[in-house]
């Protein structure tokens, strides 16, 4: 096949060799990720990451090409080409079970947009199914299982998920363009001169550690001031409680959802199939809230107009010990007349930058293992300090949300908020 | 107010500090644009170029401000400070009826987005307009004369509409940073140093013409290389004649589109009220296309499903003077089983980069003025001579689109195809 | 006075609106700096890094100059607009003692750049001197002493030197776009946005906090990266052991030295003026090393053949415990023919990223404030996790130095080479 | 050989797989270039400049190294890969022959550095002609008829010298990185990805003709905004004034000059060798400034410490008929007491942008074609209508220079002062 590139603001250009990745490229469910948006609750705080996954998809992938062309060529003794082809594919479709909000949808409706990626990869029913198995009968099988982290080549495994994949190493670099906080960027380009196969794994040349460390501290500072914005988390919380009232309304009145949001039914009735979820995307979702707008359940139209129109709720952060004392906000909240069941939630964020590979774990991590000159391994906060500094331990808060009118006082409830906010310090709750 | 400020991947941060212009982006006319992207269509071809209105909106307003700024600083002799608010709102606003695809969708349903942006404004019904009305009464009206150009400061008009407005700086920039084509970027920082305001207008300091030069030509680059591409016209195209159809189709089968499209009926039937208009969003539109991929007449599922897919038309170049003898290409496309009135279409994109001011003309342009050391003025391609070289002289292509599969040769219909392919020589029509 | 602007890298533009700072840039003195280099040994590892302390300098007067900015108009109340003129000369003149090579240089003649500057701002024969007479007599004064710290208003000391000043601020920025090893990068923008005048210093406002993190982990990246880089510590090291043996030489042959190299005879006999001081540069020195290299005194024609021809020394790192059994690597260097005096020696880097105000110690830091909501301060690694892990600690490492030629293999000393090499395993001395 | 790198800002590495590139870039003709700016007086200008040939010659080494990697990769029938090296080797050493301040240097001493260029290559008593040998006896010879165009494959000379080659395409890309005037970026990585060899020489696929266009106008706008800049050409005319007052001198006062500029002397004797050429850098040239700095000669003394101090001279732009008119402000000059010989001069700079190939002309251009998809070539202002608009004109202009001091207004030479300045408007010469 004739290359095909695509401009791309973060590779310069993604480059198509192989006719499977182009025609995987050009199926239904993987341009559908063109209408999913990759932070879409981060966009409504940082305007710029409007980016969708489908952007996100091609970088991961030529990011793995780019990784299998220097194994191809330095490598060869360790490292066999004959798994090129299945690194780029699992690269491209790691993600392709996404859907429309994901996070929150899936902590809803019990979905999990992991298992989907693993039904469109192995489905009869789906295009990318059918170009997988003009490959080999067991491509598709293969495909999945470097996803679900089964395939016995852990070079492979390792390179679409561990502590520095191609997945990652793409989100942070193309989150942080967008969203125009530059603190993702790291030296993408020492990382792929210093990746290296070995027996077991991936690992990195000694004289590329710097690079390792500024990812890891890339990747954690992202976390703390991107992904973790409580504006953003304010949304997530609008969105859970949008969808939850809409639940338990359909079993009221079902018409209305049927007249208003009917690709939504089946995860309401939990009877949907992969059409289904293959139904919905951002555009969809979103055009359901809007017709929500016009419910007559004030709750339900004034939740979904909250979150078309970004009202976004406030937030303070509390300590873990005092959760039980937040009830005396939620009664105030109550008492200006918002049902706390829905204008009030708690959202915990918590991440653990970097750790070793502890087996006594549930998921043990794939330490990152650093290549020294004589042909030894070792882990890489044995020899970075700043990597030690952080690493084995959780970084993250928890919040309580609450609706943006209890910080205003020139009103009716006036006493009221004006009690709500005597419990509230430097945007910390006070719990005695 | 305290300031807020918005994190931008152009401007660095929106700085916002006038209570009226937060309150309008919190508005859910506002709002609404962040559900439309800036190219809708380029999109297609340039993946990274995802943004909204939204932003572009945030960043004339940013530019305008920045601009004011410097104005109120130095020029107070010529500037009158009341006018400040006002540049500010009109720059925010200027675009803000936009709506879904706009420019193919005016097409087919008459509308015309700068009348509506004025109605946005003007009507009493909007969220814009009663925070604009609590300006002053007339402040609306001001708004709306400034965006159509009659308002009579040519200072204020022209730094909203111009050769060199607040708009075009933000969206070459935008553009460029968003689809990766670098040739867009100038200088803003040199002519935010240069741009005055004179007697009747705007100009711009002698010692840095080379940026306004710069700009002329990145805007150039940037329509022959990113807004005029092939593919993004396809495109465009394309949903036209998928509209075309379904507007033709709604004679027949009314209730299919009351089902599918409700928020487009308005616009079949030729009766849309505003707020049929604001219903709409790229969001909207694309559910609509995707319900009409289950159509029972294939030419609408068909055109929806190669929209939604991205099954874009491959064109050729055609001279002026051939078009009577595309005839013979369409009818090719017919006897392979393409109607050629869906299946066909010419697109023609023509750019004038510069012109001085010509009053003979149906829409003369404002000249771009240069200040010199002794305080005369001299029009800008009197001085460079690379502007000189390509004003007033337009630039562009005719293209005459079909179906891929023309191309293909390896079926039933190989001969026709071959003898469609002998008018095609270097992606250009042979008319004899 | 016009403005006058200078277009830079890093800040876009300088702006001059004070005759004073253009004034001063004019000066012999202050343009002497552009034959200085700004990280002289670190060009010799990262080539693209050959920029001069007059274009830092610049830097820092920008930075100070923006901040002054934003104090003047919106923290009246707390900033003496009677100060501002004072912090921009300040960061313009507060590197302008520096000399060629200085931190060597020093090391070996005993001399002081901080002194310098002291004495080129106070001294009457210095052109600066006579413009800053002009502002007032007491003006050098009290430059002078904001520079050495003794000047009672801390908010002006503290810009100009603390953990987080507008000089350090000015090179990181430029160190890492001038090396290219974008470790150094952090948000200016921000830390602009958010830096306040307090009543006894500086502080940052909270919402910006993470800026000032960033910031922190930036500078410890750059150091251990880059400034601490292997191979420009061997070009520090051959400079001082070439300059060492000059001294030791002029002794013996004062001659040669008076014809090769004029400007350095005061300083080898200490008796050296600030006119002779502000006679040197970085290209003074080099035409002299040049010199040195048709000395018929082979070690020093060697040496300096050495360094104009970047023949970098090879390193490994030691443990303290363990620098008594270098001895052992010394004595193999002597028996290949090398004098251990001259062609081995000892390079210690340490630096201390962040750490809290600590009376005790000889030179205590100003700890960096974080300005809260409700007004109070709190010191940053009370608030910051990242910058907490990295605080009251240092990094670094020991480096012994020795002639490349002890690695390789193909000759006469070939089993002494052996013997020296089975003392290194993975780039560090084993001891034992 | 182990693969070496060179951390850069414009191509992020640079790669060095062959031992004979490496031990070139050891040599010390090469080193040497260290110690000689790329744009010496542009960095009077634009202060970031500062950077060496040293820098620019890897970078354009880089990008040949590129260009042979994809033509090895894709086209091995056409490109002969015996040749890469060759290239490679070209492109590090065209310019190896610069010297100090080469362009003033040249005119006023009849040196040529393409000569020296071609002798560093051939005489055997160079470090780099020592190793050129053991490539093949005959290396030294080839590697010299590329640089002076006559070697018979074309290919390999067009990408070492023509419109369109690896040394313009760095020198853009790094000027405008250090001068931060970022008129001279281009797409790089597009041409790279269409540059191919064919028959006779090197052409650009149709499909990125819109990058080579954008490189022809980047490179037309750095001439006209950078390279021109009429303050850079007045430090170049004072330079040019003090090395011809140098000269002359010589002839009366050997002895100053011997004590204070040895290396110089074999040019003002016309006797120079290879070594005395490759003795002079930057840094020894300036010194011998800051030596004359001390003359009696008050002509000598009073130029020099213009250049050293960087006092520019001032200038209009005249029309070419008004050359002979000039004498009146030469005569007002020497009225005010500045000997016009000295302290006025005449500087004209002007450059073709583009230009077909004309067989007629003394030194024809060789075209860029652009290879379209049926094989043919186009020359490419034949397809571009914006190069068309630009090519086989000549920009630039004619400047008279002189004494800032005939600007001020406020001495004992007023009244000839205002007469000087009533020949000047808006910067320009009034000839009637």
């Amino acid at each position: 096949m004739n290359e095909k590139v695509f401009r791309d603001p973060i590779h310069n250009y993604i480059h198509v060799n192989h006719k499977v990745i182009y025609d995987l490229i050009n199926t239904s469910e993987f341009q559908r990720l063109r209408r999913i948006k990759q932070v879409p609750t981060t966009a409504f705080t940082f305007h710029g990451s409007e980016h969708s996954r489908f952007s996100h998809c091609l970088g991961v992938y030529e990011i793995a090409r780019q990784v299998i062309g220097i194994f191809e060529q330095d490598y060869r003794n360790i490292w066999n080409a004959d798994e090129s082809l299945l690194v780029m594919v699992a690269a491209l479709l790691h993600d392709v079970g996404h859907g429309a909000y994901s996070h929150t949808f899936e902590r809803l409706f019990e979905t999990d947009h992991e298992r989907y990626t693993q039904e469109i990869i192995t489905s009869p029913e789906t295009q990318i199914n059918t170009i997988l198995r003009q490959v080999a009968p067991d491509f598709p099988d293969k495909v999945a299982s470097v996803i679900n982290h089964t395939y016995p080549n852990k070079q492979v495994v390792e390179l679409i998920s561990s502590q520095i994949d191609c997945d990652r190493m793409d989100y942070l670099l193309r989150d942080s363009y967008y969203t125009a906080a530059h603190y993702g960027q790291f030296d993408l380009t020492r990382i792929l001169r210093v990746i290296r196969p070995i027996k077991n794994g991936i690992a990195f040349a000694r004289n590329g550690m710097h690079a390792v460390e500024d990812y890891i501290v890339s990747r954690f500072q992202m976390y703390m001031q991107v992904y973790f914005h409580p504006a953003s988390r304010a949304m997530e919380l609008l969105l859970q409680q949008l969808l939850k009232r809409a639940k338990e309304l359909y079993q009221e009145q079902p018409s209305f959802f049927e007249q208003s949001s009917p690709h939504l039914l089946p995860f309401f009735k939990k009877e949907q199939t992969l059409a289904d979820y293959l139904a919905l995307d951002d555009g969809v979702m979103n055009t359901y809230f809007q017709s929500w707008m016009h419910s007559s359940d004030v709750i339900l139209s004034d939740l979904a107009s909250r979150f078309i129109n970004r009202k976004v709720f406030k937030s303070v952060t509390f300590d873990e010990k005092d959760e039980d004392k937040l009830e005396v906000l939620r009664k105030y909240v109550a008492q200006v007349g918002f049902d706390p069941n829905y204008y009030t939630g708690i959202h915990v964020n918590f991440d653990l930058p970097y750790d070793i590979y502890r087996p006594e774990k549930a998921e043990p991590r794939t330490q990152i293992e650093i290549l020294q000159k004589d042909g030894s391994l070792a882990e890489l906060s044995t020899l970075s300090p700043i990597v030690r500094a952080i690493s084995g331990e959780t970084y993250g808060d928890r919040r309580f949300y609450f609706p943006k009118e209890m910080l205003s006082e020139d009103d009716l409830f006036a006493d009221i908020k004006k009690s709500f906010q005597a419990h509230l310090n430097n945007e910390h709750f006070i719990g005695n």
